[in-house]
């Protein structure tokens, strides 16, 4: 048993921020611990910041303002980059990477986006390039899905992945509140930032999204084919209607393997109250994998938060030491979980998928409007699976709310079109993806 | 960039059961995407069976009916063993680890009562012994607190982990039935075996507790430390009570580090409904963790089956084989998670935990009862959290339900005689223990 055993990894940590702060406090207070866990002392020697904390960094020999110079420095092993965003982020990991060094990162937005050539020069170089932290915070499912299934053609994964827009389609189904007054109640909480667009529009969804879906299908990181919608639309009757008909209104991120391609879209949804992942609330997150040997597997905690998701960082210095401890040459995983990612499998346009859809018509209440409607749906071939019409207290305009069997989307938007142009509709249309989840129930 | 790329990894399977053969129809279907995932092929070269499955062994290049002979054989890398049971079992994995060869097992019983010797000669010699498939089936609940919770203390983790005891609970709860009908109809199922023992008394779980504790903690593996209580004795009624006062009755196994010690206990358990624990029901597994920086993760899925087992197995196969691939020369992870397991805190008996308890007591309906009841627990400092009486149709006798707040279990016991000598209690009393979990709510 030739053991190589270095006694230390050192790290440099870029960005004091909350992950930063988080990491570097997270190694110190279990630093026995993960020491018995790694095999080595994982030490922070270095950090860069802009804004110090020396209350922090009285154990960190090197304090200074540079993360490029940190990220080219010899004497660093590890660099940790938690500055967030495109520029100086993307600069540092590259100038890690290139001199040789391994790299963590909880940068969600760089690695769906630039994931595909930083991985690269990571593999060139023979180092790894570490994200953990980038998906649903503390919840291992990089892991999960990389290693944990590896076995599995995955068929499909569906996730909460947004802590805000769950928190706040949460709130809007218990307080029956409009969603601009929750997106409110959220900012004053901190749950939501001044900007919320990115959590509310499911940029930020997107972006983890992108990242589940080329692990578990093989392909290239594709962020820009990604389907987007928010949940600004969605309304206390939409939620109300859907519990009617034995649904949860929940903001998911979908990734399916078809036939004719692969679909990754970012919705809201309607998901059987029957199953976890309606009950999943609050800023939590949680992920359902279906496998081909394993069925369907549920990760579930919070997806965001300092310590959460420091613990998914540390995790990632962890496994690195561990494999620098057993003499391991370069990563033993593969970034993205292939030894290559040439899976070529075209991303579809949202035209291009099958779905179930809730549609919430809101018509003037005429004798032979619901005729009209089913015509519609007919001439495209689209069945009713349940209808809600509500009686209108005077000639005023209701709603009809219509869950459809399978279609394809393209055809559903002709109908809705269509709808659109009838005389007795009074306004556009609601249209929600439902998700029947093939596979058994969990 | 030196990359030891070796071309095959040969795999032994002994034993050709429900996971011995569902692992070699896995490795065979999705042997593309294992590749390309492990960096090298993965092929099973040998097998050793008293059944033989020729339809199976197609592509299997030495079929025998010795499992010694291929645990010494040295044209195999890896050994499969999915016997079963102890002596045999116990054997082929000694004999592989002796001969410097890796193994992945699926055998709980064994790594729970052995596990501490054959780790030992595991790492004396360098290999892996992996055991993913051991705990709760398909789901990666082993490499979650082995590796993706690993930069925290674990404070506590409570699982469903008995597949057969959690359908038996969820029919008795839906249909009101009584455990021996519902164990037949399992039984008929083929849920349950023919003698149950080890399901429904909670000795398999016990198995996978000692497991999940041992790595969670850094603690030698201490099955026969661990108290086991299985679910024969809970009624309709113990279920209707805890509806009624906001719970449902799940058989959970429970390991807790305190101050004084480690808690690992196995037994009926009253969890309150609104957490997602409350709500996995059927055949299902489901763990929940609780870290001091992540704080609570669940991890949910199908906990038995040929197929979901056999997808932890092939996963134990692909971390080994991409960790031969990056040249590791000896294991990256340690079996339990620690490089040594020299933590020696005392595991508790079960007299000594702190817990909430659910009493049903049969009583006379008297004037004065339940002073006298009341009396008996302040002499024991217990305090009342809620109570459940019913009417009495005459004076025969009825329940009374109490729910304690916290205390010793030894305190209850005192208390619990002390009832059973009153005459107006009419028979045993049944107590289950309530657990709150400390931390937020998942």
């Amino acid at each position: 048993m030739t053991q190589h055993t270095p006694t230390q990894l050192r790290i440099g940590i870029c960005g004091l921020g909350t992950v930063g702060a988080g990491t570097l406090r997270l190694l110190e207070e279990n630093k026995e611990t993960i020491t018995r866990r790694s095999g080595c002392e994982i030490v922070v020697t270095h950090v860069a910041t802009r804004t110090p904390k020396p209350e922090l960094c009285q154990n960190v020999a090197h304090s200074g303002d540079d993360p490029l110079a940190l990220a080219a420095d010899p004497s660093v092993d590890v660099v940790v980059e938690t500055i967030g965003g495109y520029d100086v982020a993307f600069d540092v990991i590259k100038t890690a990477l290139t001199s040789g060094k391994h790299v963590v990162t909880a940068n969600k937005a760089l690695i769906a986006e630039k994931g595909n050539e930083l991985f690269a020069l990571a593999r060139e170089k023979a180092v790894t390039l570490a994200f953990e932290s980038s998906v649903a915070g503390g919840i291992p499912i990089i892991k999960a899905l990389r290693e944990g299934l590896a076995a599995n053609e995955i068929e499909w994964l569906a996730g909460i992945i947004n802590g805000t827009g769950n928190f706040i389609l949460s709130e809007m189904t218990a307080n029956q509140s409009q969603f601009a007054d929750v997106l409110q109640e959220a900012q004053e909480l901190g749950y939501a930032e001044a900007d919320p667009t990115f959590d509310v529009e499911g940029i930020d969804a997107a972006h983890k999204l992108t990242i589940m879906a080329s692990i578990a299908f093989g392909i290239p990181l594709q962020f820009d084919k990604t389907y987007t919608e928010g949940i600004s639309k969605v309304t206390p009757d939409d939620i109300n209607y859907a519990n009617e008909l034995g649904y949860e209104v929940k903001h998911l991120g979908i990734a399916r393997k078809t036939e004719s391609g692969i679909e990754m879209r970012v919705h809201p949804t309607l998901v059987a109250k029957s199953r976890l992942l309606a009950n999943v609330n609050g800023v939590g997150n949680a992920i359902l994998v279906q496998g081909d040997f394993v069925g369907s597997t549920l990760y579930s905690g919070p997806g965001a938060g300092a310590e959460a998701t420091a613990s998914a960082v540390v995790a990632d210095l962890i496994d690195l030491a561990r494999q620098v401890v057993a003499g391991a040459t370069f990563p033993v995983y593969p970034a993205l979980g292939y030894r290559d990612a040439s899976n070529d499998s075209p991303v579809l346009a949202i035209e291009e998928i099958d779905a179930e859809y809730y549609l919430r018509i809101p018509v003037i209440d005429r004798v032979g409007v619901m005729a009209k409607i089913s015509n519609v749906l007919q001439d495209q071939e689209i069945s009713i699976e349940a209808i809600i019409q509500k009686e209108a207290a005077s000639n005023e305009s209701v709603p009809i709310v219509i869950l459809t069997h399978r279609v394809k989307e393209a055809k559903l938007n002709k109908a809705m079109a269509a709808l659109e142009n009838l005389e007795e509709i009074t306004g556009a249309i609601m249209r929600i993806r439902v998700e029947p989840f093939h596979g058994e129930a969990t």
